[in-house]
């Protein structure tokens, strides 16, 4: 981009948290924002007007549900993500290397549950089991819908996020867990650094904002050497990756963040818990996806600044208040907990798609604190 | 009512048909008007928002289900289905006769099936099999949801459609299937006639119209007894029941309607495919409801003037094409059979919600062309 993509309108004195505006191809982004995911590139349970209506400023698209999908191509025809899905606000998506690690390498195994077991207890990596082989040149694996063999290089991933024409696009990186080793850490973190070259190198388009991906797992020397490198280079801004682990994600943000040019807009990946969110702006996070809002809507439980509710709770049977009260979201302003409460009971679809815009509509006035809290001089 | 609930604004010359105005508490419904079922007080992939947006002027929500899960008394305390629901314009609920012979007797059968096999192969009636069992005070039968025993007279069904508080509610009938025989099919009509009046003997409040149910089966004797019957006695509208199988859509009406007051309105109980839609308009139907539209669209099934679309089909995939052309609904104006085709795959629940909202703009379409015909002299 020809003008610089981000800039700070204020800093919080006392932490790393700042307000600032992302400039991209489809308009601004007012951080620190959250970007809530549709990762076929639509929301499971509510339409993308929904998702406007509740302040979304940003979705997150996921490439590689797209590539072995075998609609890139199609997406192509239509000159990109947002005239298919009809959606003219900005569209980020990833590089499809962490879907291949959790659907290809990590096949079969849970993340979250790997997060619980400590090191010791973990037999043998499963790096070449499941359905991937990482090497230093990209990642073999076989497609989770049809066992095809596919390879995910940093040239393909640029190729397809190119072809779904995002405004924000991210270098391929290997993420690696808080189980590996120190030296495969290591090693993994060479190969994110040598493919953060090889992203930019791919790159052809001019109206894409490119982002670099920080890693180094848990340790604090690898993390600030990949900050030291990656923010070194050409990019338009940073992913922080494998931030697993409640303990970790502050953790990452204190050894890497103050390495990085202040300049620059700073993504959290996969990262979306409340207080994990309030935590990483005072580190310094401008941008946060994760598909929690969305997924805790599918199941019945709807977020508020008081408590967590699972509305399928016979409590909430007779129940005429809104989901929260003085939410201005279309399911609070229209609809009962008694009537989601039913809605739930009857497995009736509409009950997602109204908690899905209730949560949405949280997070986002979430955000929109935290930024008033920032601009304000409260945080 | 203190005034005529219907009047007519335009009689074909050349047939039945008649282009009216139905008056109900929530408003008027210009007839003939088809009604989307909202089973359980929900479209199950769309909102009630998509469903006015496409011209939906009523909808039908069945009286069982919300009966056997227990949330009539919660409907209630909100005064009823509309401020429940969030549907301010009129609503229709059924009798729960037709789901307790469906989901009761008729447990484990498919009426479908049934209608293809010849009387003659059928060896016995299933009438007093399965989970219920009529005479003539009412039904016993056990919840298809927890097998608690529960019993439905033409009182407990007033008594609960009073609760929920449609515009528009029905007698409690029973709804005879073709296989079933003369003498039973006479003895089940005689039984629906002594049920009309202590439906209207049931009958507490003045604000909902209450229809009687013309039964009968497929003899021309059985039906012409029923709508002379029903026809005389004080109800605000009919039913026509048992309109299974093809052949019987106009049949039954032929015999029945002319015998019913010209000045009340006549719904056609579960029929609604286009072509029985056209037919029974010119044999004097006003009202229509069926699950086809929004069914159909939950399985990728797009309906429009030319054709019926399977958008899961590979000839779709780099359709740029609206699902019709020339339609102005949410879903045609914004988005292509490409990207249909990519939410069907996918199985996004995105793709049931355009595809219903797409279907029942369709059919409010059809029908408002079929008022225009009528009041214009085209039919």
């Amino acid at each position: 981009m020809a003008y610089p993509a981000f800039h700070t309108i204020k800093e919080s004195n006392k932490t790393l948290a700042r307000a600032g505006v992302l400039h991209t191809a489809h308009g601004d982004i007012e951080t620190p924002a959250f970007v809530p995911v549709a990762t076929q590139a639509a929301f499971k349970a509510a339409s993308f007007r929904d998702a406007k209506e509740t302040g979304t400023q940003i979705v997150m698209v996921n490439t590689y549900h797209l590539w072995v999908r075998d609609a890139a191509d199609t997406v192509a025809t239509f000159g990109g993500l947002h005239r298919f899905m009809k959606w003219d606000n900005p569209v980020m998506t990833d590089s499809g290397g962490f879907q291949v690690f959790s659907l290809g390498t990590g096949y079969g195994q849970e993340i979250s549950k790997l997060m619980h077991t400590k090191p010791e207890e973990i037999k043998s990596h499963v790096r070449t089991k499941g359905l991937a082989r990482i090497d230093n040149a990209g990642i073999s694996f076989r497609s989770h819908l049809n066992g095809a063999s596919m390879r995910l290089t940093p040239a393909v991933s640029i190729g397809v996020q190119e072809k779904l024409g995002a405004d924000i696009i991210f270098a391929l990186d290997e993420c690696t867990s808080p189980v590996d080793s120190y030296d495969y850490t290591k090693e993994s973190m060479q190969r994110t650094h040598r493919w953060a070259g090889e992203s930019i190198n791919a790159r052809t388009r001019g109206d894409q904002l490119l982002f670099g991906i920080v890693q180094g797992g848990r340790w604090q020397d690898l993390r600030e050497e990949s900050a030291r490198v990656i923010g070194s280079m050409e990019f338009d801004g940073f992913g922080i990756g494998g931030g697993f682990g409640k303990d970790d994600v502050t953790r990452l943000l204190e050894w890497s963040i103050p390495l990085l040019p202040r300049e620059k807009a700073r993504h959290y990946l996969g990262i979306g818990g409340v207080d994990d969110i309030l935590a990483s702006v005072k580190h310094g996070i401008d941008l946060f996806d994760c598909v929690i809002p969305t997924r805790l809507a599918r199941h019945g439980i709807l977020i508020t600044a008081e408590e967590k509710v699972t509305i399928r709770q016979s409590k909430y049977k007779n129940d005429q208040n809104p989901a929260e009260k003085d939410c201005l979201c279309f399911a609070c302003v229209n609809f009962s907990r008694a009537y989601l409460h039913h809605l739930f009971r009857a497995k009736e679809m509409l009950g997602g798609q109204l908690a899905t815009i209730h949560n949405l509509a949280f997070y986002n006035r979430l955000m929109e604190g935290i930024r008033n809290d920032i601009k304000e001089g409260r945080m």
